[in-house]
């Protein structure tokens, strides 16, 4: 008996036309039954944000005919969009859920404040094997080809080999050709981290406003880490808890006086 | 000489005239010199989502006649609020970030969709020492008395005895009178999640739409959690980091086949 084809979950948060999530989908439909439930339009940077004050729409979408993925277009940020895929869409919870590929790095500290780590997250806190893809490339025309060789392999191996519990996998692949890809890094998440600048303007009616930008800092020489990873030509792969317990640090605020 | 007044930011989620940020203020006045850089409305459940799609307006604002702190209300949401507090509002690096006090409980996983906790986690990216409080009491009209000796007792601490680097404090307050409140816990985060809950309607033009709300699923039966505190009628204190790595998981990861 041929074995059930598996269920596979793709969702972004470029948004469901942008090209990385279309590179992710036409790998993943090589895998299994691909389900796409992705924002309607750009949720970068919304972190692990759901939608509670306004409603939530979802609809069915044909992208390309005859392909065989099945899409769902939802006007929220990509934490909704994993959840309204497990609660509304899905016939029964996916074998895997994977995210991107993110048109920008989610390296280090950027995993915090990225819609792409957040939905693979979500997946991950509901017990689905998860993986966040993201490359080194905002340019809307990146190249996402020497991207699939590795996607590929991570997927494969995550499907054989299962991924711990609580566990998901941010990879971040670097801007190169695929003969120039080092390989791959199991890596812990550098200690960096973004320093805002405001963009002072004022508008047509006399009034002040920002726009924020920032710049990345990293202090962290480490060689374990994925900034070094990624500078040195290889593949990223980190693995993200959900779990924010600083477990070492209990002992220590054990022996403050809180009576 | 005397020894220079600390300088300490307060914001919240819940926006910056809720009655929590109120008596968080009203706390903090007397630990030192206060800025409050807060939203301007509701931003619950933002995570750790930040604005770069539209610009940031942030205006000084007045909401008692004589009151010692100074007050800008930010269109942001509550990470915006932390990073253009230091970077436009205050005039040095702030000795201490409080978040706060939030209309209803942060606890467990809670602590990953918080707009509340992410405001304090920002601080402590930037190297702040950094704590969010949250009662476990949505309504508007909360009773933040009893809270008030344990927020009093957390801040000293904290100032004294310094956090270790890395970690900010995620303090929930159960709602109980302040002589049924039996102390203190340091916990671990509890193994729970939301399982979500769409209420599906129509609008009046013949679409549907959902409305996100969820069940909490906590299947932890430890002691050592802040689920089991707050049943237990303890203030519970979650060390939190915002390292995502999960270290015990590299060595697993590294046995992959990633060639």
């Amino acid at each position: 008996m041929p074995k059930k084809r598996p269920l596979i979950l793709v969702t972004n948060d470029d948004g469901i036309t942008a090209p990385g999530i279309r590179a992710l989908i036409e790998i993943m439909n090589s895998f299994g039954d691909v389900y796409v439930v992705a924002p309607d339009g750009p949720q970068s940077a919304m972190g692990h944000a759901i939608t509670i004050n306004k409603p939530l729409y979802c609809h069915s979408v044909t992208t390309a005919e005859g392909a065989p993925q099945i899409e769902y277009s939802c006007n929220g940020t990509p934490v909704d969009c994993v959840k309204i895929a497990l609660n509304e869409i899905l016939k029964r919870k996916p074998d895997l859920c994977v995210s991107g590929i993110n048109h920008g790095s989610n390296s280090s500290i950027n995993v915090i404040y990225s819609g792409t780590m957040s939905a693979a997250v979500e997946a991950g806190i509901r017990g689905i094997p998860s993986i966040g893809f993201s490359l080194l490339d905002y340019s809307v025309d990146a190249n996402f080809g020497p991207a699939k060789k590795y996607i590929k392999l991570l997927v494969a191996q995550c499907m054989e080999r299962r991924l711990p519990s609580g566990v998901v996998l941010n990879v971040n692949i670097p801007k190169l050709a695929e003969s120039e890809i080092k390989g791959v890094r199991v890596c812990r998440q550098a200690n960096a981290y973004w320093k805002e600048k405001f963009d002072k303007r004022t508008n047509p009616y006399g009034k002040d406003y920002y726009w924020l930008t920032g710049e990345f800092i990293n202090n962290d020489k480490g060689e374990d880490t994925d900034e070094w990873a990624l500078q040195n030509g290889y593949v990223s792969v980190v693995p993200v808890q959900f779990d924010l317990t600083a477990h070492h640090a209990i002992k220590d605020i054990n022996t403050w006086n809180l009576k």
